[in-house]
């Protein structure tokens, strides 16, 4: 019996919904799988945690953290209580970054019963690997002057060892799938950053002469989403473009309530963090209709992690085929309840 | 007899076709209304010009440019001659810097025989009002080190003049349309200048409570622009935000070949810029196929900036009309030419 470590962070909104709903699919999954069990400890990390103590997690919360297999989290944020910066800083940014989760997969793909915005979808199938470390997200700037004078200076950094980490990521995954790596640029407009990030793309792909590749400006390539998103494999992209074009990927899949993600470690010293693209939604958190899809999903990606992919597939198949029977919450036209999807997705995986 | 003296940039590729498509435009549109006559003079400032002059435009380019009424500008850029930060930076960034053109406006709405990309797009109508003077673009920033310790900093810069100045220009907007003013944030990733963004917006707001607000996350946003359009009325959005969202609004119209844009010197010392959305497409130049509906709306917001602005909606009307009749480029999902185009909406304009 293989047994995984797993510390459960469900946040804030309807973190605290969808994560015990994804916590039954994944005790439902090791019982099918008869293999393997999840030893699950949760922590109440979070704006209400905030609001008691005064920081987003105890002192030693990353220490807490380290031992385990994976983190699995829900939302963080919930800014009519606590300022976003504050919320998202001290937690999950600080976890991504203090853990070195490097990299952020968001897959994006069409499936049946999606009910896409787009008229054509055509099936997509798209993976974006974001750079999850620096960039656009740095605590680097500050403040000057006050009134009308004042002004903010925030600075973006890049590495090279970031960029191309990011990079080869993407490449690689490209060689596994359908050869094409995308970068998302913008050299035309932002002036030190972006032509570093090209020069290092173009040196970068020459190690990779059977990867086909292109450069898009992340305007266009945000308008390709739309308009022809059949034309992406590998995606690789900065932290704020790539957080744009996840948002993106979910929508033209129907909701981002069903964006999975992985923010990995890749140098085995901490452990990987698993947390949906969607937010904490708390305009629509105890009504129990948040779509649960996005955690689950997100869990399937925490399998393959562990190398049980066989199962991981076997959960994203049935997510499939709820979808396509219409079983779906209000965000992707469906009437059913956050419990609903869950208890169907859960009864097939032990039909 | 009202007379206009306008600079002409053509500037690189498909600029070089839809430009000349709505001079045409303009002077059927001045022979109808019969009180006006423009006076255009070109200026082949490009990459080509750059290859043969190692700059984009001769030393004295701005103070030529300075005297006109206004500078109509086609698209700039061609990677494959000139790096793209270097072309741009050299005209088109140039220009809004120089003449202090701090604003961007940009419509999308939605109008019959676009071919809207979206199932429903919900007969939507917006403006993005972009800063156009600060912000991500900045010549701020540099690079240190060799090799695998390369790094690249990248400052954005946001002064209270210029983000107020860019809210108030949207709240006053949205006073003459339906009211509602959406700010383009991204205070839970960015740490310093989007939480300095909310603090003065949350400020501005005050002097409009007749205006409603909302303050949305630039990934949710960008998804909502795809799945809920019509949510929208005027959005203020920084240089980089507003550059991806307006993209993204070509998208959901069917092309961004249709989108126009202006760029607003607001303190009378310089003259504006008019220039779509799009850029120089060297992939389709020279086959007579580019849009040149985004130029020519683009002249039709040049008129409204001159106080033409019943002549303006009459250009707007037409266009409509052509595109509701079928005649539309390939883009477009037609099968008609830049000449084919210009040609309808210079008859229709007549009749
Ligand atoms: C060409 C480029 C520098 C420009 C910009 O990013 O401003 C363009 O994309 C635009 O939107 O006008
Ligand atoms: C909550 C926020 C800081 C976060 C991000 O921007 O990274 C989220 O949007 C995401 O995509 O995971």
């Amino acid at each position: 019996m293989k047994k995984f470590e797993i510390a459960v962070i469900p946040g804030d909104g309807i973190g605290k919904e969808v994560v015990p709903a994804a916590l039954t699919v994944l005790n439902t999954a090791a019982e099918v799988h008869g293999g393997i069990r999840f030893d699950f400890t949760e922590f109440p990390w979070s704006c209400d945690y905030y609001l008691k103590h005064g920081q987003m997690m105890p002192d030693d919360g990353l220490q807490i953290l380290q031992g385990f297999d994976a983190i699995f989290l829900g939302a963080v944020g919930n800014p009519r209580l606590v300022p976003d910066h504050i919320s998202l800083w001290g937690l999950l940014i600080k976890i991504r970054r203090e853990f070195e989760q490097v990299i952020n997969i968001r897959p994006a793909k069409c499936f049946k019963g999606l009910c896409s915005p787009l008229v054509n979808p055509n099936d997509f199938d798209l993976i974006v690997v974001r750079e999850n470390s620096e960039g656009e997200y740095s605590e680097v700037g500050g403040r000057i002057h006050r009134g009308e004078d004042e002004l903010a200076i925030q600075n973006a950094v890049f590495t090279r060892k970031g960029t191309e980490r990011a990079m080869r990521y993407a490449f690689e995954l490209a060689q596994k799938r359908r050869g094409h790596v995308t970068s998302a640029t913008k050299s035309n407009g932002i002036f030190h950053s972006m032509p570093f990030w090209d020069e290092v793309f173009n040196e970068v792909k020459q190690d990779y002469p059977d990867v086909a590749t292109a450069s898009i400006h992340i305007d266009a390539l945000a308008a390709f989403f739309v308009t022809r998103p059949q034309m992406f494999d590998v995606i690789v992209a900065s932290n704020l473009f790539g957080d744009i074009l996840t948002d993106l990927g979910g929508a033209i899949m129907g909701s981002i309530g069903i964006a999975p993600a992985a923010n990995i470690n890749l140098n085995g010293k901490y452990p990987s963090m698993f947390e949906p693209v969607h937010g904490s939604a708390p305009d629509i958190y105890g009504k129990g209709i948040a779509n649960p899809i996005g955690q689950i999903w997100t869990a399937k990606m925490m399998l393959d992690h562990f190398g049980e992919e066989e199962l991981g597939n076997k959960i994203l198949k049935v997510i499939e085929e709820v979808t396509e029977a219409g079983v779906k919450t209000p965000d992707m036209g469906g009437s059913a309840s956050t419990r609903e999807v869950t208890g169907e997705i859960c009864r097939r995986l032990k039909a």
